[in-house]
């Protein structure tokens, strides 16, 4: 049986519900809100949209218990409002670690042994902060991290090069955060390094709209929910086929000692391996920069040694 | 090439956006909607997920030229708050009959030949007001009506019954709004009639929970997305495929002389025939009822003969 | 995980495979066949397919062991030479039931505590016999039986109405073989009884283009795999979501004491419950006559009581 | 409207019928075959699958005028017994190039405008003389070529270093058959040089399992069918789509004067435009091999200049 949970029925945890039903990757679907009138509202409007689909989900409401015999978590708690007004998603911290306080004891009390994806801003952070406080294996907690800025940055040189976005190969590392950084020496176009494709592209202008495409998917509606719920879908049906499948997202790297958007093989196990790409010397100083200020948030957090 | 438009990005049709890209439904979507900067957000959250699937959705915004080869257009703009406190869709009306008077002359501009399908509340009155306003064949506008409420007696009739919703057959006839009424005569479990399956069941209760049902849909987050998504996304791919398949929508009844809810075959002329089925006195006079309502509502619109 | 087996790699094995691993429907397949070398080049074909697909299937091939966690067991070995000229499937008995005795004992030995679905004709017996030589529950052990010719009564209305296939409800009950019978008091079309919609009908011509359409999915290649592999993997889809859909498939009667095709329900367990349609007095008698030939079938085959 | 037409029913036309049916990707399917009764038998059989499936696909049997206004058409008219013992498959040649001489005609006739994309061996010359037969523009006649066999070599690299296969890039190039190679330096794992992974590969040794690969898939039952229907779906896909997705196929490269496997994007209008990825020295050379033939393979066949 593939039985996966959803903590936090926001736009993010919702359109990942119904991605989940639509194509019905899980037999049973757990999910989990503060607001439990909003969770019997997804709970019914999910059966509405059942009767015109092929498979059947069991949707079952507000229970840790029937998390127990779940394969993975998808935490997606939070709070929109909680971002700061200049999209720094560092702010919305205070809100979200007291949600992850909140929900921790609660995970581990279920006898949850499974993988938990973290999605909930900051990113990096909260990812690390759901290890400390369950105590689970690292390799057993990950965030979405930058593969969802992954994605925007192939849609960004696929609208630059007019070529399928599919066909763009390539990392966003660091921070799912203003520091992340696209680490240019790893993208590829149709397997072929970005620039033998084209040497006249300008690369500040690309990072430029690799931000702005985030932005623009975010400023006109307050939130962003097809692309990372879709990402999302994608890791757990990673994790259900363990189909050892490489992709960014925010794992924790023992040498940094710290969780930070990277390449990594996604299975059964969750983050099974990272993936050590050599990057530039400049990379290198983007990507230390920017676990800096993953470990300048984490160290507010009162994690006991 | 198969090419759909959407006027109106709220939750619905932002929803189908997204459920026609997923399933690589059509090749080109057209988005429309009067807060620009929402198509936008639209857009690029849409792209950010086409990275993660098989199929490639060429999404265009805000250009009503567009829609002039289009087969489909999708009408669900409205406004959620003008829905009476007390659920009463028909208080919509005032708002959303100015959306149609604004939006059928631009759509008669762009040329396009195609079929409306009308989700916007009063979902009868708007589908009979834009069949108007634009003078396009009645078969060629129609409304989702109450395919949505079928679906929702199916999981309620499924919920009481242990059994697939999709064995549960029937139709819910009227107005979709409060004056609908399941014909109990017409609904099936597993091909059987319903009483013949379990003759202690309690159609009252019943009733009441198919109202139920809707309403906690919508109670928890202040509207409804994936059940009406997935039905016009069904209802898309039925008008594609030309499949000839019986559903009850809001379609035109010439002997009635009003758009209702009631069974239709569906098919790449959008409504190509009615269905008649034979409903107890009881349903009939429902079914009067209903209409008179929807009736009164139309005449209060500046409709010239 | 999803697991499940396929025991026989001709080509409704094949199909079945493929089709399990184009919607991605288990993580893990099992195939296995008597000649390995076949059972290799299924692995490579598939694998090789895999590469455009969004899902990851592992194969393992020829391994009784892996079947002991496994959900499902598909048995669809057979031969197709042995089918009589005159398409008679009983004439395969001789054959496939030592297919079935040398196999029933792998299985159990495996450990496997699923369910099994047969497919192998003559599909009543076989199923009734594999349940014998196995020893497992009743509700474990079910064949595909008349659900496909259902398929084909369905596809023969929709054709004679112009109406899509998927509106047609009813059921072909008894032996997967000449002496089945459409049940036409059962059979509904948009959910209203098939003669209220068309007095006109000429059922005994239906009921022959019923029969012939069988044929003429079988004449041209002398043998069917596209309808039984897209029956098979829904019945798989059915229980792996627990869906207690309602179908008619090959199950055991316990008042009549012989497996033959009629309405049940399909959930986690198997066969779930009978659905006892009531049946005109020709139609039972018809029943009765099918059953005979099943339980005659039967009788030659060596079964310690 | 999506149409498409396959002519050829053998196993690849078959499964390429099926797949479309199964993902619903036409609404209308033309199927020709020299053998109507197999026509009519594949009609059947993929209409018995329609009723469990959401879409409904038209079938068109046996109607070279059906053609006229279809997007595409799969050429994969062939017989296996053509193939040489020795695995060659240019002494298919000769029965084949009598059947594009009988075929190119009918298409031409039916006032065809669109692309056809064959699939019969020897691919590329075949490619080559379709397109001279019909006086098509080049760009709108291409075969699937080494797409098939880059996905073996995906494979075969996957199985290596147990990363999914949807993670490895890079080309096979040239003939679809013996002189065929994988361009080595083409070949990326998650978006880095294969090298650069793993400077111990025995790129020998991997050589020689892509190739065993092909023979494996093939052996056990002496032919393909799952592989390149689902190549052959997937470029069908991106055609409908224009999705400008670069893959390797068969296309007339206008330098060398030849059909020949490389990397191209495929969108609406067929091979869009040819991708030149630097080769290595060693490259050049296979590629130059398996020009010549390819060319003398063509220069058999009577061509007028």
């Amino acid at each position: 049986m593939h039985k996966v949970g959803i903590i936090g029925l926001g736009h993010v945890g919702a359109t990942l519900a119904y991605t989940l039903v639509t194509e019905n990757l899980v037999d049973e679907l757990v999910l989990i809100d503060k607001n439990e009138e909003l969770a019997v509202s997804e709970e019914y409007d999910l059966l509405d949209a059942e009767v015109f689909l092929t498979g059947k989900t069991k949707i079952i409401i507000q229970d840790y218990q029937a998390l127990k015999d779940a394969s993975i978590i998808v935490f997606c708690a939070g709070q929109i409002s909680a971002l700061g007004e200049d999209g720094d998603r560092l702010k919305e911290l205070e809100i979200t670690s007291k949600i992850v306080e909140a929900t921790a004891p609660k995970i581990k009390a279920s006898g949850f042994k499974g993988i938990i994806l973290t999605i909930t801003n900051p990113c990096d952070v909260i990812a690390a902060y759901m290890q400390k406080l369950t105590g689970f294996e690292p390799n057993k907690v990950f965030g979405t991290g930058t593969m969802l800025d992954t994605a925007r940055m192939k849609q960004a040189v696929s609208r630059n090069l007019a070529i399928d976005s599919r066909n763009v190969g390539g990392y966003v590392y660091g921070e799912h955060g203003d520091s992340q950084f696209v680490a240019w020496s790893t993208v590829t176009v149709g397997d072929r390094p970005l620039l033998a494709w084209d040497q006249t592209l300008d690369l500040e202008k690309l990072d430029a709209a690799v931000r702005a495409g985030g932005w623009k998917a975010f400023a006109g509606k307050g939130y962003t929910s097809y692309g990372i719920a879709t990402c999302a879908a994608r890791l757990v049906r990673m994790m259900l086929n363990d189909s050892k499948t490489i992709v960014s997202v925010s794992a924790y790297n023992q040498q940094a000692d710290v969780y930070y958007g990277q390449p990594v093989v996604i299975g059964k196990n969750g983050v099974e391996s990272l993936i050590d790409c050599p990057l530039t010397k400049k990379e290198n100083e983007l990507r230390e920069k920017s676990l800096q200020i993953i470990k300048t948030a984490l160290a507010k957090l009162p994690i006991k040694k």
